[in-house]
């Protein structure tokens, strides 16, 4: 990718759109986290190192050799049906009761986000969100030019009664969609609970409003009970988001959207004209490790290896983070979500954090409005226990010397 | 996918791109095209019954055994980069000169024109089509809600005089872009001349517009001279479309976009909203079977094969065809364009088509305003020599009746 360019002769010619995207923070950190010298707190990448590699060659091996005519040709726009029956029994795990009839396979769940901003975001369109909110959801909704009405949340997700206020003061204006990551959440690592998804459920009722409920985690549980799905209490207001990106691999860019009919006749016209399909062989391969079985092998290999990763991020931080710092303790997923003293920037902060050769996601990335400017994103999906260490102390570091410096200006707790 | 919905609950919460939208004719046929027992000439299949199955099983196994760290993550937006250095390569096949930082690898070349689509067009802006036009273009530009302006084809492709005044007739207002597809045009079979290139070049000097050539087709030349690319001319205002679908095969969903770097830089954001990265483990398959020189003996057997069911095509529509009918006689590529008697209306035949086992795409499906009733889209790649004249027969009887129907209420010829 070249530096911005600043003569553009093409500038007349673009839509609005271009106007409304912004390179996510997350990408530009990608090319820094990519340097072999930097610990990458930043990314949110699984680990696929596990995968039974042999046993993935023999799938593909047979699918190539008797399956070509299928698997190298153009597809169905829907989606590969086989795969379909695999992503409903999968989805079972979880209580979703599912019909192939309602389920578009995307290419990734990226593309499920996007087709969702294209079928019901016009420019000032009112769209709920969590904040912080995921930000590849934000790159989704934003060229559609929506206007953000953000939620906090905390430890129990999404604070409803904030938004049943929100939405009692729109006084009539009625949001295209409340969209929520409602399984430790991306940044911010909570689930929501019980009381939250029951009362979400009634304002959805009340307020007759579409949930987006993206679930890309859920099955990366490794500690607790897990909590009823969304979908599961008012399907009939629930467009659910679905991948494998997580549960198995994301190079094969599977991902899914389980929604009432209606609205799946609209995402499947769109697909079609976003990508005609997306790859049969990939998805033939995604079918055929989920029918083997060795999927469930491997999700338990990641959610042991996920857990000692969050467990010694989590006594990492507690050893190197200054005091008036505090962080979140996830259940499951990728992601935990910190928060500083209230006067540090962790954008400004970021480039002595690279310098100290340790990356993360400044906190702003995650708001519609880049508030958030005392908080981070750490990942523990991907780096080694001993990289988590090195890298929490490294960047306990640095924060302690910035702590230090504002204080020095006479800012901050002495 | 269930029968249009009647009463839909949702409709308020629709983006205007919606009502935009119509589902592709072709879309809507390849179900019945599907069904076993009906010849199907509508499909844009290519063939894939002669890759070397074992040879690519082979370099997949590699893939994944080798590369499995790479190849089941997340890639660049951009793409994978090596494959990128593949695609220099392959257009250099056609004399084009490119580079890698040129380049965004995208799902498919459908997605190639639905960026572009999103980049460039506001509601009411005018973009320049040939008409006809490919189908899938049609589809990934509606959503965005453009004026079409259609300028009409001839056997040397788009009718550059008639483009030259349309254009002036426009006085100030200037069109997003001109649409080609210059080699065996998709539904069209023609190839644009030398002459038109040049004066095509021309026009976009003088009117400062940009073309989109795209180019899926051009390495299935099976007889003639290849004509210089429109890119090679005029690289500054060329953004150029290429596809593997047809070079090697679709169920990898590689195509690519060439373009000046300030157009290329917003294509990689919007694809990065648009669904993050293409398959990575696809791109290092689609990349080892390029590097590997297998593809172009691969290449080689398709343009045989196509060149024979093109002859065997176009001698059945000799012998079965009615006369006041012509077709195009394409070079290369994979369809032939048929032009009936003015009266006759294509799409109000197709059900009669279907009856009698045998179906073609309708010529309106090419057009934005639906008009081309009386042409249709023949495909040659996918069926073979057998089914070819079996199916040109069937369907010079169905046109036999429909003709001595209109007589017998005295239109058309005695």
């Amino acid at each position: 990718m070249p530096s911005e360019i600043v003569f553009d002769p093409y500038k007349d010619l673009y839509s609005k759109s271009v106007g409304l995207i912004r390179s996510s923070e997350i990408r530009d950190l990608m090319s820094v986290a990519g340097r072999s010298d930097v610990i990458s707190l930043a990314g949110g990448l699984p680990d696929v190192t596990g995968v039974p590699t042999s046993e993935l060659s023999s799938l593909m091996t047979r699918i190539i050799e008797d399956g070509f005519a299928e698997a190298l040709q153009y597809g169905d726009t829907e989606g590969f049906y086989n795969l379909k029956t695999q992503l409903v029994s999968l989805m079972s795990e979880e209580n979703i009761k599912a019909e192939e009839e309602h389920v578009l396979i995307t290419t990734g769940s990226q593309q499920a986000l996007d087709l969702l901003a294209r079928i019901f975001i016009d420019p000032n369109d009112i769209i709920v969100v969590e904040g912080p909110t995921y930000v590849g959801a934000l790159t989704a909704f934003r060229p559609a030019g929506p206007r953000f009405l953000t939620v906090p949340l905390d430890d129990e997700g999404i604070r409803t009664e904030i938004l049943e206020e929100e939405l009692r003061s729109l006084t009539g204006a009625r949001p295209k969609f409340i969209y929520v990551v409602p399984n430790f959440h991306n940044p911010a690592g909570v689930t929501m609970s019980e009381e939250r998804r029951k009362h979400l459920v009634d304002i959805a009722t009340r307020f007759e409003v579409l949930i987006i409920e993206d679930n890309p985690y859920g099955l990366l549980r490794f500690e607790g009970d897990s909590v009823e799905p969304i979908v599961n209490r008012i399907p009939e207001r629930v467009v659910y988001v679905g991948t494998l990106s997580k549960v198995i691999f994301p190079g094969i860019r599977v991902g899914w959207v389980l929604a009432p009919l209606p609205i799946h006749e609209k995402l499947v016209k769109i697909k079609q004209s976003a990508d005609l399909c997306s790859s049969n062989l990939n998805q033939m391969f995604a079918c055929a490790f989920l029918e083997s079985g060795l999927w469930k092998k491997n999700l338990d290999e990641l959610k042991k290896r996920y857990k000692a990763r969050k467990d010694s991020m989590i006594e990492a931080l507690g050893q190197y983070f200054p005091e008036g710092s505090s962080w979140t303790n996830p259940s499951g997923g990728l992601f935990i979500w910190a928060t500083l003293e209230e006067y540090l920037d962790t954008a400004k902060m970021l480039p002595l954090a690279i310098e100290q050769k340790v990356a993360y996601v400044p906190g702003s990335a995650f708001y519609p409005d880049y508030s958030g400017k005392n908080r981070m994103r750490l990942n523990f999906s991907y780096p080694t226990v001993e990289q988590i260490q090195e890298g929490v102390k490294r960047l306990g570091k640095v924060i302690r010397r910035e702590m230090d410096l504002y204080r020095s200006l006479g800012i901050g707790k002495k």
